[in-house]
């Protein structure tokens, strides 16, 4: 865990980083956050994840205003104060600190957080691991494309799918994928990929985005359309992708085994190019 | 504000009593709260808050026990410390304190927070306030029965209603209402009550509950079933119940007036019953 913080404009040690019993992130999830991994001190994808940021922020009008270059520059002191080089910028923004109230005030002072989490990531081998998951049912909001701390029922999926020593709950809403409680989830079937398209029902993931890329560069096929939970069992290969673990094999789910339980050769080929991409 | 927060076991100073930032009602909203009203330092209904209040912690597994003589002895603690003697109770218990993990860990120390918000009822007088309110999509997750901060949905709503000037929005989803973003919402038509049944889509009310138990005792006719937005419109009367707003008359919705723009009989009868129960 890094040491200094970056708080309210401040660079700060962790342990003085405390919010307010009031602050609405606290009080109402009144909040969005960004997760972005960086590598030998490189962001991958760094203007995406801050289109994302203005785009959230925006869409529950939180007036945080920011100069992409100037975040830039907080992060790589992160980087450098916490002399942690691989890992993730973890940034969470609230509306700010009010009585309690649901509706909010205007012109509130935004509550921001920046630090690092540390994690090695295994780009070196091309050793990918491969992963199990569960289903469960999609309890959450319906402006799932958000990204906003109102997570609860993503806790409630995870811990039931760490309890069943699982990676991943992939969430079902009316017999249909929507995503990971942290991921976007991808099938393949008969060499076609599929994907859930990006509207509401799903957080657009920007790795989800880089793969479509990869996906469209090496003319594989795809599809954005949503996939029934019976199709899910039935994939010849299941993967999912997120910042903080790109693309991840999936080949377990619930009690059913996806490619008797070996890694797909597209889902290798993908996992290898956006390897290449971010290295 | 109150000057003294119970907070994690000690009584403290208000600004004194800070989160940490990995705290996981403020990263996740990991977290359930109990709003609780008093007057003249009695507590209205305070068995069946604290009852909700396990209900809660049980259902997403938060680990804090207590023994509601000790909670009770802490409220009335924080009443005379804080010399204020109407107003309401308002506790929040969050899983406790992790690194960032959608999964959380076993025997967390649950962060506790309690806090006193000052508010003068209008108790003497029979005068009821009547309100306007507006529809809303309702937005929140699917698990509305337990008393969780995931309220970003209702503060969306909230600040909409603020916005057009309005006391309240009123929830609809699939065309139907489920209730406020921090009430319950009643309909009157043709001297028959109506309310949404107490499932998951809603939040069992304290006060709805104590209204259902004063509808009984005075042979008034209630029914417990889903109210069409259209409906709601050609109400005779509409009400909405809350543990710090009681029983509230609501006399327009968007733009239509409900019993034309006058606060209707039967709620001005509820309003009595209820304050001559809780005086």
């Amino acid at each position: 865990m890094s040491k200094i913080v970056y708080f309210n404009g401040k660079f700060i040690k962790f342990n003085n980083a405390k919010v307010s019993i009031e602050d609405r992130g606290f009080q109402f999830s009144d909040s969005i956050y960004e997760v972005i991994a960086f590598k030998n001190s490189n962001f991958i994808d760094l203007r995406y994840h801050l289109i994302r940021l203005r785009k959230s922020l925006k869409s529950i009008n939180i007036k945080y205003r920011f100069k992409d270059k100037d975040l830039e520059k907080k992060f790589y002191k992160l980087i450098s104060l916490n002399k942690i080089f691989n890992g993730l910028i973890y940034m969470q923004i609230t509306r700010g600190v009010q009585a309690r109230s649901h509706a909010y005030k205007k012109n509130l002072t935004p509550t921001s957080i920046i630090y690092i989490i540390n994690k090695n990531f295994d780009y070196k081998t091309n050793k990918l691991i491969a992963k199990t998951a569960i289903t469960y049912p999609d309890l959450r909001w319906k402006k799932r494309n958000i990204k906003s701390v109102s997570l609860l029922a993503n806790v409630l999926a995870a811990a039931e799918a760490s309890k069943k020593s699982s990676y991943e709950a992939i969430l079902i809403e009316n017999g249909y994928v929507t995503e990971g409680t942290a991921s976007n989830i991808w099938i393949i079937k008969n060499k076609t990929i599929r994907t859930h398209p990006a509207n509401s029902d799903i957080l657009r993931g920007i790795t989800r985005d880089s793969v479509k890329k990869l996906i469209k560069k090496y003319k594989l096929r795809l599809i954005e359309k949503k996939i029934k939970k019976k199709s899910l069992y039935e994939s010849d290969e299941v993967f999912l992708t997120s910042s903080s673990n790109f693309v991840t094999p999936i080949i377990k789910i619930d009690n059913k085994l996806i490619n008797k339980g070996r890694i797909g050769n597209i889902t290798m080929e993908l996992a290898k190019l956006y390897k290449l991409r971010i290295n």
